[in-house]
């Protein structure tokens, strides 16, 4: 019979989302009644922006006559939105990545899962480094691929290196004493908000052309970033683009949670080793896997993203993100002034919270869903180092906001 | 340094189409004013049916509104589509198909290759038969996966079983004489056009039944069949649930081919075997790699999908098929006419038919380029089988076709 993959039976439970979709529905079919406001998962709830609204049926058009249908698209994204994006991403703000360099595709979830496949296959071949709390979706795909080996009763993995992100250094963990060969970090972060300095990203990239590491830089956030000395792009450090991958969404600048655009960066410069120790430029085994496995994304939202580069776009994203931003502060001060130590949320759409009385963060979670019907995600969920802390998403209507802060706020009183 | 997947380094120069991409765009720039038709990749050109238009306009509307705006959809797609899906594609032609079995994706290209990931990593685990000709992802995405050796002189990989689609047996492979653990088929057939019987289907799925493999069917062009004897699903034939995996798309369908929206069907019957030799159901792995690596089709798509299901989106959907098969029979006459011998284009919007005077395909290519101005796919690029071959693609207007037969059969008269 057909061998299956054996590495997915290494997979603890479900993936942390749908186990609170779970609890939440069970919530909701046994209390009818109840108002829930969800905050857990990081989706945006403001309609789309006028400019992309008037892309997309722009575009819808142009696919209903004969003389402008467009089929197979580029499977790397039409020239139109490459040049968009480096432009405006990256030239515009002094980092060198040309048109060529970007991939266009549906998703960052997807490409940074994806990106493993160009990598080598196995446990032992390459060394892989993640922090903690952290992304699941960083740790799931490597487990997939087959790079670790199984989970410990504390839901590790052997062969993954942990870095741990706590307090006491602010959320942003320390380079790792041993080599490794892929790192993966994402700042603004997810879930803790936190942003590195650009001398913490600086040594970072020293560290990777020191171990000849190839860095997978998560940027989804960066558009969140209010602090001007905060780097936007890895691409902002000298060397960058000889060690690192970045990932970018329109999912949380421009509200494409649904619409499904994202981009990768893959720089010409970097190289990954073949078993025979030759350099192999990873940009043309990306083309490879890109141009083989996947198949573009639609003509009419590639129309829509190239749309928020216009200046009527960059400005009404600027507005949907201070939108989101005012929602984190009101969430972070509301929070710290019931007596709850709150982080992030100040360069990113999340803020992160110690629990009541440092309870576990799954109990947190019952607890602020059965007595305040809010939906928040919890910490543990993220990794070990998660524990006892909750994640808070900015992502709602106003009066969602100020309507959980003051639900959360009872109950802490009542239960403090 | 992080280390590659050397198996990329494996594959054989470029996939077909970006090399007939790189030969068509020298010949366009050595010779301006030449007046290309394309007939090599199998792209549709007419524009999406009203009821599509007017569906994507109405969900992007929604998308404006923050009543209506909806953020992240379910990874597998929105019950709404599964179920029109699961009811008319299936339960309304007697297939026993429930829509939480249906997976809607961006591609059968994409959920072709991206199939794989379920299954153990590695040459030795599982053996593989492919068709011979092929559709090319196949081969590439296996040699990727590292499920084979490298390739031969001639470009065949070892570890790969070939099935041979020759006329001797109208383009229908016989079943391989030894066990293999996973078998494509595709039909109809690209790039042949040829269909398989029923009689000969059920004794495929016999075949899989006894020997304990997966079928993955490749079913994107079932809605060209004309002949009603033929199986559109592989679901018609009993016993496929336990063993068959069905990819469909609406790329050929329903014009999707720049829109991006597919399925892929996996029976919660159907097993794969654990290292340890215990059953696990192929449909809870790809629900995890599904939500794992995946995160949706955008809504506005699945809604132009869903209402192609409408009467009226049947009927338009039915009346552009017609239009292509129309086109198939125009080529495939005009062509008989002149003298090339002519296979498919019957129950498939591809003619497959033998160069002139046997010459090698890439001969043919370039001689249908130079001569004619016409693009056609050289068999060849589909495998050792399809040498002496040439596919030519229904996808266009009806003028195109009436002027490309003209001038193929002026080239074949003066070259004859």
């Amino acid at each position: 019979m057909a061998r299956i993959n054996d590495n997915y039976l290494k997979l603890k439970a479900g993936y942390l989302f749908p186990e609170i979709g779970r609890r939440v529905k069970a919530f909701a079919e046994a209390n009818p009644s109840a108002k829930i406001i969800r905050m857990g998962i990081g989706d945006v709830t403001e309609p789309l922006p006028p400019v992309v609204v008037e892309a997309l049926h722009k575009a819808v058009d142009e696919m209903s006559r004969r003389e402008t249908f467009r089929g197979y698209a580029p499977e790397q994204g039409y020239d139109f939105l490459r040049e968009a994006i480096a432009a405006n991403d990256y030239r515009a703000k002094n980092c060198e990545v040309s048109a060529d360099e970007v991939f266009v595709s549906d998703g960052s979830k997807c490409d940074g899962g994806n990106i493993l496949d160009i990598f080598a296959q196995g446990e032992k071949d390459n060394t892989i480094a993640v922090c903690d709390p952290v992304y699941p979706i960083y740790v799931d795909t490597n487990v997939m691929a087959g790079h670790t080996g199984p989970a410990d009763e504390r839901g590790e993995y052997s062969g993954l290196v942990y870095m741990r992100a706590t307090e006491a250094n602010n959320f942003v963990p320390e380079i790792p004493k041993q080599r490794v060969d892929i790192i993966y970090l994402c700042f603004p972060n997810n879930p803790t908000g936190a942003v590195a300095t650009r001398a913490q990203l600086t040594q970072w990239i020293e560290y990777a052309k020191a171990n000849g590491s190839i860095m997978l830089f998560d940027a989804a956030y960066e558009s969140y970033i209010t602090d001007p000395s905060i780097p936007h792009s890895i691409y902002e450090i000298p060397g960058a683009r000889d060690v690192a991958i970045e990932f970018r969404s329109f999912s949380k600048t421009a509200g494409f949670t649904g619409v499904r655009c994202a981009y990768t960066v893959v720089p010409k410069s970097l190289n990954g080793r073949a078993k025979d120790g030759s350099p192999v430029p990873l940009h043309s085994l990306w083309m490879r896997r890109h141009t083989t496995k996947f198949n573009s994304v639609t003509y009419i939202v590639q129309r829509a993203a190239e749309a928020t580069y216009s200046d009527a776009g960059k400005q009404q994203i600027r507005s949907l993100i201070s939108f989101y931003l005012e929602n984190a502060k009101l969430i972070r001060e509301g929070l710290s002034a019931a007596g709850l130590k709150c982080f992030g949320g100040v360069n990113a759409p999340y803020v992160w919270m110690q629990t009541p009385r440092r309870m576990p963060s799954w109990d947190a979670f019952d607890l602020l869903l059965s007595k305040a019907n809010v939906v928040v995600t919890p910490g543990s969920g993220f990794g070990l180092s998660g524990e006892g802390y909750f994640r808070v998403s900015a992502f709602n209507s106003r009066e969602n906001v100020v309507e959980a802060v003051r639900r959360i706020h009872g109950v802490i009183s009542a239960n403090g």
